[in-house]
């Protein structure tokens, strides 16, 4: 059951697709109060053994209590442990306690402040800046599993999720730095030569004319038509970046349309506001009004024309590098303590740098220019976690409009509930650190909690130069997520697989998500389908058992499946908690493995830098497929089954589709896979191979 | 055995007390090769199987392979994954092999480059970018423990560690901002009144006049001598913070004699070189020279006849905010790029925000200024990491001088080998997180290695805001390593034990280090006077356990002991790895524990919030003894054993003496305690508690 309260006047976000009255009665569960400056403070006593879950793109644990969180969608490089924000924001927390668990969504464009039991472990207050939301509260309707079933009803009132075309599971290569036709030609010849799977190749900025959206150089890109087909021909998708600012140039055809039309942003004065990003002073489209996203799209499509059929929308929380009012301020305050500074005043030094580092992303500079919304002329900070979203709205507006029967593969880095329904996200840049192949870990089930399940993270790590055994570590993990890129900075050391030594240990790797890939896909579209969720911490699915409560670098994956991945430096394997009886499939290739039967507890697992685990429930099986190096040529012709049945017959619900059909009939889809002792058929008659069933 | 080489013109560091002849063959193991500018690479092929320890003070992993380090005593407060530098520069590395393990060790005081796998796997290198020093190869002369063997003829080679005043071994209270006797005696006052045990009171830079070393601000100090009397009453010692810069203020007597007397470092030109640090504009002692020194010592000798016994020094890699020739150089880049910063031009931003970020630390501004060093007229950079551990040597020299019998406290930020015999280190400006925690357990053995046994990182951490679960679980690792002691920098949560609501459980595990003090006092005394770690891998007692090999978050403590900390935020336990079988030591409070008997293998092993796990190997124990809140009343007139002896006779080394004699007869102090079923004594024939024992 859903209730909603609503605060103050909330802007329609487009978040909930379910249309629930507004109660009148007073809020459950927690203490409302009204701060100073219209702010409003939800608070709720925590007891001892309470857990929180949600919150979507953050760092930290994935039981969330114990710290503070801020929801402000921030271009935040670095992703150390204390910040508090990342690129999207995502109001759902779950509280999960012995009496009355529930959930609560705050449907909020505005700042909102998360202190988790961080001030007092006690007590947990929310506070929404502006005092002008939906508070939805969710309370469970039936079944042992709380978690699962709050999450379920909460992915009912926001809407299905996005669904990807079936390739955009397949393995993508991308680099800030690929910037020319040569370049992308390079990487699929590099990978199709030593036969690493491939099905994406994402261009950063530099393939643009100048960093202008729509546009690419054509020195370096004389044919992009022609490009994009032969890649195409050899099964790789070119994925080119668009970014939200768009380039003040009176000579940039795009820029002027949007100009003339009234389509950017502006300041109060009603002057265009701008900023420097990538391309200089640009211009940021106001994505809240329907005929800039449609104007916008157009730039979408006019790209579909060219043949790409995927696109990340970046830059879009959106990240200022500086106004030029801010950095006129900025140098004020320079020249204002220049003589202190020449005596050596620390207080001025730190001033200097503070006036300067502030420069970015300023919350001056959020406040300086409006949007037009339902609510009227309304300043960016009060409704800013929705611009990155609605960017990725209007693409998507220009797919429904220009190839309404095709899956368009898009991802942001930017988001805000409502948006999982438009595209998928990747976790933003990270670093090539150790903790960051565990931070991948740990934010897959928040932000499928958020009906992001189109998600990963840069495998490899962005920034920061990543090494082989990382890499391979990272690649292991990278196997199960449904975004499944390897990306790296300019200036980085080079990340594609074929650039190292142990590339055939990568591209076995690969190979086994490309046998996976239609299991994985068929429990992807059914969490998306079903409104389920993916990954799962381990009590989510096993409400009382206490230790699962504490495992966070071990997942449920789909219906069956857990994984647990290497995630510390010169291991050769790892403590693993089975919940249950498991069957562990340790891979080197997707035919070269290991079938260990365990029971349920704790166990020491080997797992030596070319293996990696994947866990199946005892009475459960998955099915694997022989792989190829485009996922188009990976069918589900011939199975084979692997699992640990114990002589009793078991069934597996399988999806498959054509992998294009925007809008599948789900029933449609799904069958299910049979197996007992010799013998598993399809629904299609067709026997599987059961050598691997034990 | 220890081998010599020389390359180009060594200076004389002082890191070696002994004095080996130099080796004409050519150099085993490694091969040399000369770079441009005089750089030195030395390299080595790496098998599948090697490992690599040391390097002292780094990030990462306890085995180093695969990684990149330079050696740059670096004032880095962002410690991230990636760091390659920190405060100290401690070149000994220990490659642990199955064939002709061995370890170097450069004695080179300049810029030093690791990598140690990272770009080919399979090769080491090692850069002296001078291309001067002596290498020193180890290789070991006996037993089955190699590592064990090669670390303690390295310490032999490196000369006896410093030793701490017993007291150094009590908890210590420490935050910047204390600025007052007032603030002083309130900590005091509220550790006292809860009975948390407290030994000592940091004081850091707001107690300074103005931030002038050797001042105190006698407004809001009064009476120093007045103050530290009577917090000696109570058993706390002060321990004042002293910088490496000295304020450029004719008007304050300690510059003026030092300017006079010509003892700060200068320029090439001959002016004294000035950059800003918290003082402002400070010129910098040249502690390469003895009469520089001496009058730099003379400001401790000072402060100990205000009743100081205790002194960490700072800011002494050196930390250099600006020089004004890198400000003036900084705005010039400003202004010249100022128009194309008006039109919005990325690369001037990124230009701009290097260019003032930039002037911290500056490489251009080590290269400024020169020391009088036995090579003559030597500019820094060539010297670099000396810097900080000569201002120790200073300190050490001047107790020499005024308290020759008598042990002061004292701890240092920057460092080298060498600086390991005049004091100890803290880990510097760490942060507030769960990767820190864990980063404080992996620094503990490459310390060791290089000869820093007195040491310890900011419980609590220093930068970013604790919370409280975090606080306790730093608490249980900070209880065994020597220097314990809370800290927290300006504008972060206050971190003190009284300011929690659990302070009772912080308190309780505070009493449990009182509790031990008298056994790690032994166990750190027999490290320092035999040469041994105190902290060790368990791969170095235990060579041929492969599983030894990978875990990391465990040590092994004294003779033996072993640690597993807790390092997971809501974890109420962990997997514990024993290369034997062990008794698991589970305490609540120094009486309140439980001892678990547990044989070889993996355990997981329950550790709420409130509960830490100590390790004793079985046939042995370690004593205990009743706790106080001051560690002078700590006794060991009574002595309770806990062990597992399995109906064996057992005996334990056991060290003590008066805590204060600098220079104590080794041999007079030992004396050792011996159980069996039913009984206990100590040498004197005093019985002890066997309750304990199993």
């Amino acid at each position: 059951m859903i209730l909603r309260f609503d605060f103050g006047t909330p802007l329609h976000t487009g978040a909930c697709v379910l249309s629930l009255p507004v109660q009148k009665d007073p809020v459950p569960f927690l203490t409302v109060s009204a701060l100073a400056e219209g702010a409003v403070t939800l608070s709720l006593p925590l007891g001892q053994g309470d857990m929180l879950f949600g919150l979507g793109e953050q760092v930290g644990p994935v039981n969330r209590r114990g710290r503070r969180y801020v929801s402000w969608n921030s271009d935040e490089f670095n992703h150390t442990e204390d910040r508090q924000s990342l690129y999207g924001s995502h109001n759902f927390l779950l509280v999960w306690r012995e009496k009355e668990p529930f959930a609560l969504y705050l449907d909020d464009p505005g700042r909102v402040r998360w202190d988790l039991g961080w001030t007092r472990r006690d007590q947990m207050t929310v506070t929404s800046e502006n005092g002008d939301f939906s508070l939805y509260l969710i309370v469970p309707e039936d079944g042992e599993k709380v978690c699962l079933d709050l999450c379920a009803q909460f992915r009912r009132l926001i809407g299905r999720s996005y669904i990807p075309p079936r390739w955009a599971l397949g393995y993508i290569q991308s680099r800030w730095g690929y910037a020319s036709a040569e370049d992308a030609r390079e990487v699929a010849h590099a990978h199709r030569e030593r036969g690493i799977p491939l099905d994406g190749i994402c261009m950063d900025i530099d393939y643009m004319d100048g960093f202008r959206d729509f546009t690419w150089d054509h020195k370096a890109i004389p044919d992009l038509k022609g490009l994009c087909g032969d890649l195409k021909e050899q099964g790789i998708h070119l994925i080119p970046i668009i970014d939200a600012g768009v380039k003040k140039d009176p000579k940039y055809d795009f820029y002027r349309e949007g100009h003339e039309k009234g389509y950017f942003c502006r300041k109060e004065d009603g002057e265009e506001f701008a900023a420097a990003v990538w391309p200089g002073l640009s211009a940021f489209p106001d994505f809240f009004r329907r005929e800039a996203r449609a104007w916008f799209g157009k730039g979408y499509e006019a790209l579909l024309d060219e043949g790409l059929d995927g696109f990340w929308n970046d830059m879009n929380e959106p990240a200022l590098f500086y106004s030029p009012e801010g950095l006129r301020e900025a140098f004020g305050a320079l020249e204002g303590r220049r003589e202190a500074l020449e005596t050596g005043d620390y207080g001025a030094a730190f001033e200097m740098l503070g006036a300067v580092g502030g420069v970015k992303n300023a919350m001056a500079d959020y406040r300086r220019f409006y949007h037009e919304t339902d609510l009227g002329k309304t300043r960016h900070d009060r409704v800013h976690n929705l611009y990155g979203g609605l960017m990725t709205l209007s693409a998507a507006e220009a797919f429904e409009r220009a190839a309404p029967e095709k899956r368009i593969l898009l991802f942001s880095r930017s988001s805000f509930i409502g948006a999982h329904r438009w595209g998928g996200v990747w976790m933003g840049d990270n670093f090539s650190w150790w903790s960051h192949l565990k931070l991948h870990l740990r934010m897959l089930p928040s932000l499928n909690m958020a009906g992001f399940l189109y998600c990963g993270a840069d495998v490899g790590g962005f920034g920061a130069d990543t090494d082989e055994e990382l890499l391979i570590r990272w690649l292991q993990l990278g196997v199960f997520t449904p975004l499944f890129r390897n990306h790296s900075a300019l200036h980085t050391r080079l990340q594609e697989i074929y650039r190292f030594p142990a590339w055939e240990t990568m591209r076995d790797i690969v190979s086994v998500r490309y046998a996976l890939l239609p299991w994985l896909y068929s429990e992807l579209m059914q969490a998306i389908l079903w409104d389920r969720m993916l990954f799962r911490p381990l009590c989510f699915d096993y409400p009382r058992d206490e230790t699962a409560r504490e495992i966070e670098d071990q997942m449920m994956l789909g219906r069956d499946a857990m994984i647990a991945p290497v995630t510390e430096p010169h291991a050769t394997g790892r403590n693993v908690y089975l919940p249950e009886d498991m069957l562990c499939v340790r891979f080197r290739t997707w035919e070269d493995r290991d079938l260990i039967r365990l029971p349920a507890g704790w166990h020491y697992v080997r797992a030596k830098e070319a293996e990696f685990l994947l866990f199946v429930r005892r009475g459960s099986f998955i099915p694997l497929c022989r792989p190829a190096d485009r996922s188009d040529y990976v069918s589900t012709d011939s199975m084979y089954l692997v699992g640990w049945l114990g002589g009793e017959d078991a069934a597996l619900p399988f999806y498959e589709d054509d992998g294009t059909v925007r809008d599948p009939e789900k029933e449609k889809g799904l069958s299910t896979l049979k197996a007992g002792k010799g013998w598993a058929w399809d629904p299609k008659g067709r026997k599987l191979d059961t050598a691997g069933l034990c």
